[in-house]
């Protein structure tokens, strides 16, 4: 499998590219509108065609590139069938993986971030989102958020995976890329280390986080595949369209 | 592949399993005596027959499992040739890969630690050894160290590998596990960020770390292939033969 992990620095996202080697088919991973035309350079640089784009979850921090793509190079747009958005050409349930030639995404249904929240799974390796960051987790108080919710996704879902699973996240704040699933169990402060599901509940109400400045904005337009509102004042317009400065939250808060 | 990175909480080593699914033959990246009946009880429970043990240098913080196991499972022992070894039945040299099956380690020559220390790529991942832990590297004061010599190591061999190459050092003390190359060329306060060769050098001169209290021990011990000296003391001869409390500094001081 080609892989790519590729950076987003005003909304500090990982959009990974996964390619087939037999095929020639790639997948983007939560990839965002700022970094479209970067994207599209990695994939054609490695001689690959976009099949598909597939979101975690309907972001809060920033725009989805989802539906340019499909504009620009006709990639189908997978999302959690769970959100039930008309803009989608696959919805993806935990159950049902998606395969693209030797490439597959087994979907894990990991809600409290967001209720309809997936992380992908594969043999080696998965795709967190905003469930699981390294040392952290997404916040849990948006978007039908539960930290009850996310406490069972992570114990149940992904902590059950291979301890060498490697975990690659939707976000990290400090240049880390990678982590696994033995190392989170251990270090994670928030969900490892056999912290209870009342310690994770107490810790995540007691944030105090300010409430997020992109979130009006984005749910809407992600909702839609992608689209930035026309009604956003120009900074943040600017900031949809990829020009702009940081205008984001980290979505752990 | 078949990957597993276990854990020796003594010396804090990672001793990495590497099976191949086809043939069944496994190796072992520096097993450590300690661990001996766990790392063979691990071997035997995935089905899988012991072909070689590979290290990446003469440790000074722990005794290799490598004779014993030869002697136990006929295991082959493969170390670098540098250091020309009488008891090694393989010798390991850069632009000579060591095939196992559908498994390849490309051994990369990364003196500095030690002057015969190698790493061992693969297409997606690098076992550093000694050479490059996360956030920070092997000591460069013992065993013909160099710190000018890790830095070229580091910089010309381990930072040249694809971004996205997964670093698994050889040692972490703090339960990290898996890193990569991207990672460490940003965060690596030691070798990233764009510190120079004068830099390094300076900070490994000023470290000013305690002489290694096993390494008077380990080195013959380890140049023997894994042999405990019977004139050790009794507490270093119970650590040696893997009961004994911690006793290793670390080798990053």
């Amino acid at each position: 499998m080609i892989f790519r992990q590729l950076f987003e620095p005003l909304s500090s996202t990982y959009t990974y590219l996964l390619g087939c080697s037999d095929t020639g088919a790639a997948l983007l991973i939560d990839p965002v509108v700022n970094s479209i035309d970067r994207d599209l350079a990695e994939v054609q640089r490695l001689g690959l065609t976009l099949a598909y784009t597939v979101d975690t979850h309907i972001h809060a921090d920033h725009i989805t590139s989802a539906l340019q793509l499909k504009q620009r190079v006709g990639s189908r747009i997978a999302v959690p069938a769970f959100d039930a958005l008309p803009c989608a050409d696959v919805g993806l349930q935990e159950g049902q993986p998606l395969r693209m030639g030797s490439v597959e995404l087994r979907p894990l249904h990991t809600p409290g971030h967001t209720d309809g929240h997936h992380a992908y799974a594969q043999v080696d390796r998965v795709f967190t989102g905003d469930a699981l960051l390294i040392e952290g987790c997404g916040r849990t108080d948006f978007q039908n958020g539960s930290a009850a919710a996310l406490y069972r996704s992570v114990h149940d879902k992904l902590f059950s995976l291979p301890e060498d699973c490697m975990v690659y996240p939707g976000h990290d704040y400090q240049g880390r890329r990678v982590s696994s699933v033995a190392q989170e169990k251990q270090r994670n402060p928030r969900l490892g280390g056999g912290r209870t599901l009342q310690e994770f509940e107490q810790l995540m109400a007691e944030l105090k986080l300010p409430y997020p400045k992109f979130i009006d904005h984005a749910v809407p337009g992600n909702r839609l595949c992608g689209v930035c509102p026309d009604d956003l004042p120009e900074q943040l317009q600017a900031y949809c369209q990829r020009m702009g400065e940081r205008m984001t939250d980290s979505p752990q808060g």
